[in-house]
């Protein structure tokens, strides 16, 4: 048979949504040796002990080495159910659906939703691998700004509205975090709870709410999550140990009506999420080792938070931040004549490593911000750090013209 | 606002892929009555101990609580080049892609390579859960049978020749599993891997070589994997740790080219497999409990095999089987007038579950089959089962018609 195809490199197909390029702060580890500012890692020094809770979950290998039920172990969607009741969650075992994080739990709506080119509703900042993984389901944006009371739903419902009107394909979903959002640590307000609820029935989309910080509040009295104020199943909710216990244990959930969960299941393709994990996490759940390292954790977290707050006043003149109530995260606005990915860069020489704000938008922004991260670093290493990050910033403001006027 | 959806039951949007049917072979658990012979379960007498090995990783919760790298630790993606090796593969560490099961690896190389109504190469029959996440993907079919040397090739490449003749789109991916297959148990012939090499050079495509079984083998010499005889990368291998050593830990990986494997892990969603499971396999690789298990199971399911050999022949008159040489499966191909799916249920009612042939066929298969596991219950366990099977079996052939002259 005569060649068609005889190259020595193959002739790579790919489909549209494929791509070659892995955002940075994935592959970031905890074990380099810059100062870790930029990932969403846990604070090492009180990750929990769950020895004696794995040696169990190996004990029972009958349950936890063979393949799991689909929809998760009984017992760790009934402690799910418990734990979402103490936000204010009225839900049951048949809504929950075991997942490996929420982003998995994102990725499976993204199937059960998302045609390429469906539109896809987004705070602006939101989440970087929310971004990524709308992307690979090749959604459009709709991006929303913030502000102190987090996703402006009036500019939401005149976009809507304005699409309506032009007959335009009306979005499908949202996506938002409503407690100390990623990147901006915004606390949404119950007004605009049910603001957003109100506009998801009148305009026919679904609103994802990812809570992963929410139990991590270092001040204030917490508002109902937007599953709260939902009667009619409009909301899907994702939740995770990530952030709460130890990202390491790729346990997360989604909370959503039964149409929603059996698409969703359907759409898995892990065989189960591994039951020697989510029986390891039922005994953490229920010896109190979950809501013990909340307590730890918050306590502190402040007192990181506070730190970074303290160096960034004093190294980074110029810059302007919101205080966050809670979460792993300072947002940081930066002089216009700064941009953020060479910021970053010249950071990484100086041996701390941050994130730009870049990452976080959906669509380009127009203004320059870093997402910095308390979570990981010990008050000295924070301190250090954005003095690190200080040196880097004084060369570029003193390189890029004077500071702005509201530097005063 | 004038309400333009004010329902309370609100319109579900349904990307195409979304469906609401949940296989059934997929939520069956290992510990309900029946006597189970549907499902490829491990063998639960032999599961392996890992107690000391997960209370390790526990200890070592800097790196196990942690977000893990993005392709896996490194220590483990070392294992499974070593492992590879034995197999007669010839891989290096930056192939490797840690995933959470090869059926998460066939998925992102969907996501990869398949657009919607793309064709795939499947074997008739094939693994109920590709066909399952293939059609997530909205791949279409080309569907090739088998006989006792693996699929056959000349008729793909007639099949082949005629696509690309008529000006048809050709195929992206084929997907096999050459030894051992699921469900007929077939081993490919080295003459047939050898020619799907040449098939995908010549007609562009690649394969997916997913090969769980191939250590779990009674008698007879292996012959090299797919991936041996691939010089240009046009193979991507899937692996899993599911049918050697235990389901639970949800542990796979992809050994493909580093193009390809940036793309799969630009799409995973997961976080990064778990850094738990996964220092806890590379301890058990390490001090040789894989290769134990492999030597125990392998010496174990022979005796399985044969016992539910007997049992077909004196219960399941009128049926025909091929002894296959490995893996976990019998299948049985029934009288034309028995239809696999009443026989399922019927046999359900018996007290032990089996499952329909149907389901590993992606295309509407002619003939009537069963797919039998002999991997999770005891021997003991098979010979009742198969006798609960063969009163179903008799009551439908006394039912629907007298035996056809091949049952003599």
């Amino acid at each position: 048979m005569s060649r068609i195809n005889d190259q020595m490199t193959p002739s790579y197909r790919w489909a549209k949504r494929a791509h070659d390029t892995v955002v940075s702060a994935v592959i970031a580890t905890a074990h380099g040796k810059p100062v870790e500012l930029g990932g969403g890692y846990d604070f090492p020094d009180t990750l929990p002990d769950i020895v004696s809770e794995a040696m169990a979950a190996a004990q029972s290998k009958h349950e936890t080495l063979q393949y799991g039920p689909l929809y998760g172990l009984d017992e760790l969607r009934d402690a799910i159910v418990d734990y979402l009741r103490d936000d204010g969650i009225t839900t049951a075992r048949e809504n929950i659906l075991v997942v490996n994080g929420a982003k998995h739990g994102l990725d499976l709506a993204c199937r059960v939703f998302v045609e390429p080119g469906d539109a896809v509703i987004v705070a602006a900042p939101t989440y970087l691998n929310a971004v990524q993984i709308l992307k690979n389901a090749e959604a459009h944006f709709v991006s929303i700004p913030q502000d102190d009371a987090g996703i402006d739903t009036e500019i939401l419902r005149q976009r809507l509205q304005a699409r309506h009107d032009a007959g335009e394909p009306m979005p499908k979903l949202l996506f938002d975090m409503p407690d100390f959002h990623n990147p901006t640590g915004i606390a949404m307000s119950a007004a605009r709870r049910q603001r957003l609820v109100e506009l998801a029935m009148y305009y026919d989309f679904f609103i994802i709410e990812d809570d992963p910080y929410r139990r991590i509040r270092f001040e204030g009295e917490p508002v109902p999550p937007i599953k709260a104020f939902d009667n009619t199943g409009r909301v899907i909710g994702l939740g995770t140990v990530s952030k709460i216990l130890a990202p390491g244990l790729r346990i997360g959930w989604v909370n959503a009506a039964p149409p929603i969960l059996r698409r969703m299941a359907s759409q898995k393709s892990d065989g189960g999420t591994c039951p020697f994990l989510q029986r390891t996490l039922v005994q953490l759940f229920r010896n109190g080792k979950v809501d013990q390292h909340i307590a730890t954790l918050s306590t502190l977290l402040r007192l990181h938070r506070d730190t970074m707050i303290d160096a960034i006043r004093e190294h980074l003149p110029g810059t302007s931040i919101r205080t966050p109530n809670g979460g792993y995260f300072l947002w940081v606005r930066l002089p216009p004549q700064i941009d953020a990915d060479e910021l970053v860069r010249r950071a990484a020489k100086e041996g701390v490593s941050t994130l730009s704000g870049r990452l976080c938008f959906a669509e380009e922004p127009s203004d320059s911000f870093l997402r910095l991260a308390y979570s990981f670093s010990t008050p000295g290493q924070i301190a250090d750090g954005i003095e690190r990050l200080g040196r880097a910033y004084a060369a570029m403001r003193s390189e890029f013209g004077p500071p702005p006027h509201r530097d005063l």
